[in-house]
């Protein structure tokens, strides 16, 4: 980290700084300019606050130098995570195909899906038992009958199930789920993080709509340094001025993350686009630009869908854009599971 | 709300869609243009998500025409709502000085704060004890504890304390706490709303970094739909591309807000700047914009601050903005308390 | 276009709304609901302004129900544009690689980096010349040289050129240039984008930072209703919040661009990243994504790069790119050139 | 500056890349942390571009520590520029009211609206004679014949005039106008800002839709190394995801520019808000955040007006607004003109 001073700051105030900066345990390193004097911190800056420096009135600003994630960083550990769960694998090589519906409806829905998105090649089933909805009058879920649903289709179907937890006490339901999702919205609901950490399912941590790619990896910093190494980051689309999309899917976001960090990565193309017809594009995009997995919504009648139908592809559409994904992926070198 | 079709539908398509309409229990209104026809939907929209009817395969495009709100649209309320906490009114002309430090870190700051800025004409006390941390190696807060201080506090000055909840099961410590806060990170963490909705403390609802006015709006009817209508809406800034404050005060807000609801809006202009130094103008512009209150951060010592020191006012600082704040106020023909 | 009227507006007003509409030559179709009355407008909107119609005491709101640009609309142009320049072909499955270092320097350079992209599988070099800079102290081009220098390039390699036009008094200067590039920060000198409208080269347009796809269309619009039906548009990212890529690649833009219009699509991955270790990933995302060609930085010695080095391939990396790119284009079903 | 660099770099490399630095006439200070190495350019930066200097391989990252601009920078004028033009003063206590209609439609329009205005305390006369419009379909201004209907209105009131420029070639237009504006769309448009430079009327700069605040100053440098001092910078609005306004008022914009420049800065709350009945509040709060001056949009009939009725106050409302703002102005000891 590095401190830029004001100009003029007095030889006793610079003095007083540093001893201040030594007994909060930092080696400090001066350089004294022509305008500027630069005062660098030596140590782990990872606990340090940048705007609680910025509040000393000798600082005109605090910029860092090392990421604050640690057990997240690839610097420290370069060999891609492996996430198992259910028997499939995500990450190092290993494509995950995540699909199902926006929200479970009924047992026949959710078992017409499931048994359609395996045929067609995915090897994830998801669902949401708890919705979290923008209008307190809108469907809300099935809740936990929803996650038994979910069980009989992956007894069906031998597909591991992914579905979103909204409030920690929801736990014991989530016993036969094979990752917990932790959504958007909750992205920085640092409590249920840290309950994440401390249990051992693998989490499925979705981007914030407004959060930048290091909150994202502080957050799952949350839920890594509680002991769950766990996590799959899920790009799903961000807030901007462009209004033809429902979010701004960025798509950069993949590469970046790649470098930053060994955990996989995956995109849920749906949630950004917000209208199923520019799914394909962006599943097959986001392929190609490094994605470690997919997340798809997939319904059997989308226009009665409960929630987020525009966005859903049909059985026959999925089928389709299964078929072309399959090329993108092994061009990659990756293999589905 | 308005369902603008694909041009070139078939008449017996469009039958069916007007009868699938009449069994959702909407009356319907068909306009049929060049190229258009566009079918209004009369009846309680507020229950249908727009997602859900762009999905139907004839619909192009779908508009709302009135608010999705209802609790908390001043259509149905015209006059402005006044809430009652700790002997303070906020709202209809009761103007409130919400001041205190980021957070409470010792009995001795949080006493020294608080009786300093009733002094300089603060009429309610803020203090963090739970605080939201982006990274989980900083400093999270004296939780329990913190609150417990914030009482004493309370006792030696009688100013109403308000502080921030992170989780539903820590309500049992905020049995003396006057305004419960719900932060800008949990603005949609539904759960949490739901149950502030059912007990009846008032709710000081934080705007998300990245929410919508409309947003912002369907949270507060989340907690007034479960029975609580004491809800104080705070502006806090939003993200955008700008980096040269921590985020961007929206003060349209203000009038946009006052105009759609009823409930108090207020502003905390220290999280919107993230530099004490812009404070002043931005409490002003406040007022001025027609706030109903503001939100400030206060510290005895910013720069040992354990949280947002670089945008916490000195206790002198915030006297002598008080001193000017005042004639704003009054000019807006509003009182303190 | 259709008017949201306020609640409780008088017969005898909405009456001589109506008759108003007539003399500006629309028929009306009112669509009066339980709280709203709703006038369509029937009849050419194109030229209405929603703004304008918005000032109206009666209009609570304004919606538009069909696109404000009629030449650039693919519902009254279903095929794809196929633009050619210097024998090259862009569009309807005919890809364009547009390759070059982001400023002319030399001779020397300018040679070398157009041999080898050509040998790599370019088909298209760009560079600039007249370079519009953030500071006014930075480089600004070799101008009219650095075009005299692209010409020497293209007469070695026959590689069509492109390059950018800052003011349309330099037009002489683009006698033997292929494709004139309008830049990001003149998507809207409307001055500019007619000037260039009436003169028969293709123009590459590039997306503002902060411009909508619909404005990117209208400027299209500018263009093409002074007669020149040649447009090329270009995605080149925008700006967001997010501050770990100089803006953010809207991928999205694709395919929803290659819906509403004909003309052809390009991503400029480079611009859009700002670090050459993120282009080839998002090279890649476009030709899935479904662009009809790319324009990438390349530069013999990004180090010394008078501008945007940062983000140029060297000579190799392009050269490898390529080699991946093609198996991409490939399976889009489309060819380069 | 400050380069960050890579982690390992090795000791030639590093004497190397110093000795180039050197030779870029720079003197560099070393600091070697833990993991990293950092060197410090001490010199004239200004010219440099962060982008060039993160191209080299030994650098992870550069950090600005001073301000590229400098003519427009306080630090190096610390009293307020105050502008002169047409008998009125504008910063340095001045305070200026700039209004009038967005276009100017008709003699009989600018004369009524400037009587109006002036009798309500404005003293300068706006209106747009060459109008950047979205849509080439759309009203595009009466150009010159617009500036000479100005130029009456100015002798009939000895209101000074303020007008848009869209085109260095219109400037024999504008002998007579007392203050050129540059449009937020040409904010950029750096062949007009440094022609602007070249003559000696001064020029109201308006911010970009979405560029930074530095880059704001950047525009105003442009102008300023050519010669001409006298820019009047003005805030508008910025684009956000915030859809309830036509652009968000970034009221901060005002005390940060205020610090960081000695140039008058004003705000245009009309094109930020949209609508006119946000503006007397936004007004009010530019007054309460220092800013010195306003534009306002007036128009004898809003909804009438050939552009942005919609945001247009009427001769009524601008008298009403004027009243309450003459006692913001004075409670911030100001004065009009």
């Amino acid at each position: 980290m590095i401190l830029i001073l004001k100009p003029g700051v007095k030889r006793q105030d610079l003095d007083r700084l540093v001893e201040e900066l030594h007994q909060m345990n930092f080696r400090t390193h001066l350089s004294e300019g022509e305008n500027t004097t630069i005062v660098g911190l030596i140590g782990d800056t990872s606990r340090l606050d940048v705007n609680e420096m910025r509040a000393n009135a000798l600082v005109a600003d605090v910029k860092r130098v090392s990421e604050p994630f640690k057990l997240a960083n690839r610097k420290f550990k370069g060999s891609d995570t492996v996430i198992e769960a259910g028997g499939c694998r995500i990450g190092g090589g290993h494509f995950a195909v995540i699909a199902g519906p926006c929200s479970v409806e009924s047992a026949e829905q959710i078992e017409l899906v499931a048994k359609s998105v395996k045929s067609s090649g995915a090897n994830l089933l998801r669902g949401g038992a708890f919705k979290p909805r923008t209008s307190p009058y809108a469907f809300q879920g099935l809740e936990g009958e929803g996650i038994r649903l979910l069980e009989i289709a992956k007894r069906q179907t031998g597909l591991p199930i992914v579905t979103e937890i909204m409030d920690i006490t929801d736990l014991p339901y989530f016993e036969n789920v094979d990752i917990i999702q932790a959504g958007a919205r909750n992205m920085q609901n640092f409590r249920l993080l840290k309950k994440l950490g401390q249990q051992d399912k693998p989490v499925l941590l979705k981007r914030g709509l407004s959060s930048t790619i290091e909150e994202l990896l502080m957050s799952a910093e949350y839920i890594m340094s509680e002991g769950n190494q766990n996590v799959i980051l899920c790009e799903r689309g961000i807030r901007t001025f462009e209004t033809s999309t429902r979010n701004t899917l960025d798509i950069s976001a993949v590469p970046v993350l790649k470098n930053l960090t060994h955990l996989p990565v995956i995109v849920d193309p749906s949630h950004a686009a917000g209208s199923s017809h520019l799914v394909p594009a962006l599943a097959k995009a986001s392929v190609a630009a490094g994605a470690d997995g997919l997340m798809i919504e997939v319904h059997n009648n989308p226009p009665k869908a409960l929630s987020d139908g525009a966005q859903s592809l049909t059985l026959e559409e999925f089928e389709s854009l299964m078929g072309s994904l399959k090329e993108y992926i092994s061009l990659e070198g990756k293999e589905i599971g």
